[in-house]
């Protein structure tokens, strides 16, 4: 199936995309790929006669278009198969000015090239066999990795990851399974070519690998997309102060880097390499008699997609009534949630603000840190107690998770099916039923490599890439 | 002067940036120039060894920090002098993910290399050599061009442009003073070694070229920072129904091709290589009793400052309220402006369009359009009759343009003392005093080439770029 991808697509065309950001900077680069790459380039390109130079060398020289010179620029050849895409690639470093860069575009698609789709050049890389599906996902994955644990399992995904392990088990699978539909050409001889024992522990072994991925893909989830945190709290308990200085702490980490921006980050936090995002609370109805309000079904349901909630308390209320709060929130008992009491600043005497932690800790059964958010004091506790509420299993270096949710689900249809099989082997039924239950979980692992694929299921891969990659 | 600066500048420093636009991409290339540039990149680079692999050559590879991969990258080798600095450079192409750019550029710093500041890269090009001051001026124009015209100039200007012509001028003229200066050692042998004759033929020569050059500036102003537009009119005369028809026209020729993005250039309209920018006329006090109010003080101002003035008129009033709204705006003679006769769709008779056109014009000696904004009905031809109320000259291909104001200034400072050279000479004054006006006139044109330069000099010409050029 995959072969006959491959030729399908073996197309003659040459594709160009503007690679970097665009904008104004110092250097832009445009990447062609495709047959005509090359001798597109060499209609333009005055330096160096491009067909003619080696593989992975940078050539200076000047572009021009009816003797109207269009850029000074450095050219890197990479002649197939040794390119990212397999093909023929050039990479044009032009002057990073969107008017030379859109000039140099139209041109090449005036020589011929036609503009790239999202992500097409990772998709011709994927059927030139260059990457595995798996393994080209993770392309749009590294790129879009914002923190130290996200990179490490977008990297170990493109590396092969859990992929390699996949392919191994998958073709195991089919072998037996080859021996299983050999016996039903068989079956009025009523002989046995799969030995029993045997296919019986090998599935048992694919299933248990199968169910670690699934059980992993909790933790890969978290990484990939963040732990969503409420912040909730009557008005005026200091919920966006506490919100502000929890951002502000981080950017400033950050900051000191030149020619990196943030922008695009809003209301995420990153501790030790795991991503909080913090959701949109506004919807939670705030009003000055916020007792009874704050427990309205809106909150309920904001609370219940969050991981964590955090509720900020004014520390300087009754006991009573900052109880009362918390109880009003009626939380599920798998609700992870901390108490944060706010304002110790503003008590009339200090020392009681860890006389009022403790008596709350031990009435709600929940943490508590109180802090003052006003002065930023205790916010690295407050920290500690976040990461501590998320118990996050510590991600080693070694170890396989599984982030995408698409291999997640592969893998859980998968699993049914093999939980099948091995049903279907105790209870001795007919080879037949067995063997539909183990081509749908062959099907069901070979879409996560790619192994077996449709259209459907490229482009819904592919179009999450940004343009030139 | 230039040799002492190259000395003191030759810094045995490594520096490093993000030399293409922060975000997420495909690409992000990271420069390095200096002379760890190689050494730098090996120790955390996984491929070839890069101390040992031909200049020009690109190597795929892994970059690592204490055995943590960062990502995988291409990386590009010039070495020195065969680069843009003049330096050795390195040329990382990493994932275009802000996480992986701001990682590596942090490691890379801990090996060593120090962030760059704005035009670093190119001010070492131009203690090298590589290019002299104008020409690396000429690199920051390039990447702001925005159109065909600041292109071209931009280019003119780094490939040689004037400066050449200036150098040859400048080295003719200080063969001469020195002359001039021999004859003040020998003064009292009341010698000549300096041909008075050939003297004034050459520094009229020069006084001359200078001239030109200084008269080019008008065009190289305007092409580089556009034409100020002022619409001006009643409300409800349909000024702002204009303006979007004309900047939406505009948009729509270049959304065509993805990649790009214009979203930095807001209400200024390119036609043919001029850009048009369309000042602020809400400052414009507007009020339904207009008449006499168009003629305000701060009208007045706006339009002062304005290349040309549109005057947006309801063709549906009479023609003795329009010639009064005209007449209240007292143009000054030389002000260039349009009326607009918009709204022609809703006349009554739409054949008498062209006769109030007519009557206006004849009426007001001023070029006259009739339109409808709304229907998109003779843009076209108001956009022409911008074109020709402008009558920039026609730049042609070899024309040599001044865009730079400081250059502008400097040519304007040794013309000053170019015609008091000329002066003296004809008044047969005293060597020494014509040979004070040439050394400034020397100085002067030296200041654009950076063959005279100074630290305030270097750091306003630098500071304009971005980091990583």
């Amino acid at each position: 199936m995959i072969d006959s991808l491959v030729v399908k697509h073996k197309t003659q065309d040459t594709i160009v995309a503007l690679s970097t950001v665009p904008g104004q900077s110092a250097i832009a680069v445009i990447r062609l790929s495709g047959p005509q790459a090359i001798a597109i380039t060499d209609n333009i390109f005055k330096g160096a006669v491009l067909s003619q130079v080696d593989s992975h060398t940078v050539h200076y020289g000047k572009l021009f278009k009816d003797n109207v010179l269009l850029d000074e620029v450095v050219v890197a050849v990479f002649k197939n198969p040794h390119s990212y895409t397999g093909e023929d690639v050039i990479e044009i470093s032009a002057h990073g000015s969107p008017y030379i860069v859109q000039t140099i575009l139209r041109v090449l698609q005036e020589e011929g090239a036609r503009m790239a789709r999202p992500g097409e050049f990772t998709q011709r890389a994927f059927f030139y066999g260059k990457l595995d599906l798996s393994q080209a996902e993770a392309v749009a994955d590294i790129i879009a990795s914002e923190n130290a644990s996200q990179h490490r399992i977008a990297f170990q995904q493109m590396r092969g990851g859990y992929s390699e392990r996949i392919k191994t088990l998958r073709q195991e699978l089919i072998d037996f399974a080859a021996l299983l539909e050999l016996e039903l050409d068989f079956s009025e001889e009523d002989v046995e070519f799969a030995n029993r024992e045997k296919l019986v522990a090998l599935v048992h072994q694919a299933q248990q690998e199968i169910s670690r991925l699934i059980q992993s893909f909790k933790l890969g989830n978290v990484i990939k997309k963040g732990i969503p945190v409420a912040i909730v709290g009557k008005p005026n308990a200091g919920k966006s102060t506490l919100l502000n200085v929890l951002l502000q702490d981080e950017k400033a980490i950050v900051s000191d880097i030149p020619g990196t921006t943030r922008d695009f980050i809003e209301d995420t936090l990153q501790i030790n390499g795991i991503t909080y995002r913090f959701i949109d609370t506004a919807g939670l109805r705030e009003t000055s008699d916020a007792l009874e309000n704050l427990g309205i079904e809106r909150s309920y349901e904001k609370m219940k997609q969050a991981g964590l909630v955090l509720v900020v308390l004014d520390i300087r209320e009754s006991l009573d009534a900052l109880c009362a709060q918390v109880k009003a929130l009626s939380f599920e008992p798998d609700q992870k949630a901390i108490l944060v009491l706010n304002k110790s600043d503003a008590m009339d005497n200090l020392c009681n603000a860890y006389d009022v932690e403790e008596a709350m800790a031990t009435l709600t059964r929940l943490p508590v840190q109180e802090v003052s958010a006003k002065q930023h004091r205790n916010i690295d506790k407050l920290i500690e107690k976040i990461e501590q509420a998320v118990q996050l299993d510590k991600l080693s270096t070694n170890d396989v998770v599984v982030s995408n949710s698409r291999h997640w689900e592969a893998l859980q249809e998968a699993h049914t099916h093999l939980v099948r099989v091995l049903e279907g082997l105790e209870q001795k039924i007919s080879g037949e039923f067995i063997s539909l239950d183990m081509r749908a979980a062959l099907q069901a692992l070979g879409r996560i490599t790619g192994q077996v694929s449709n259209e459907d299921i490229l482009s819904s891969v592919f179009t999450r890439f940004c343009i030139g990659k």
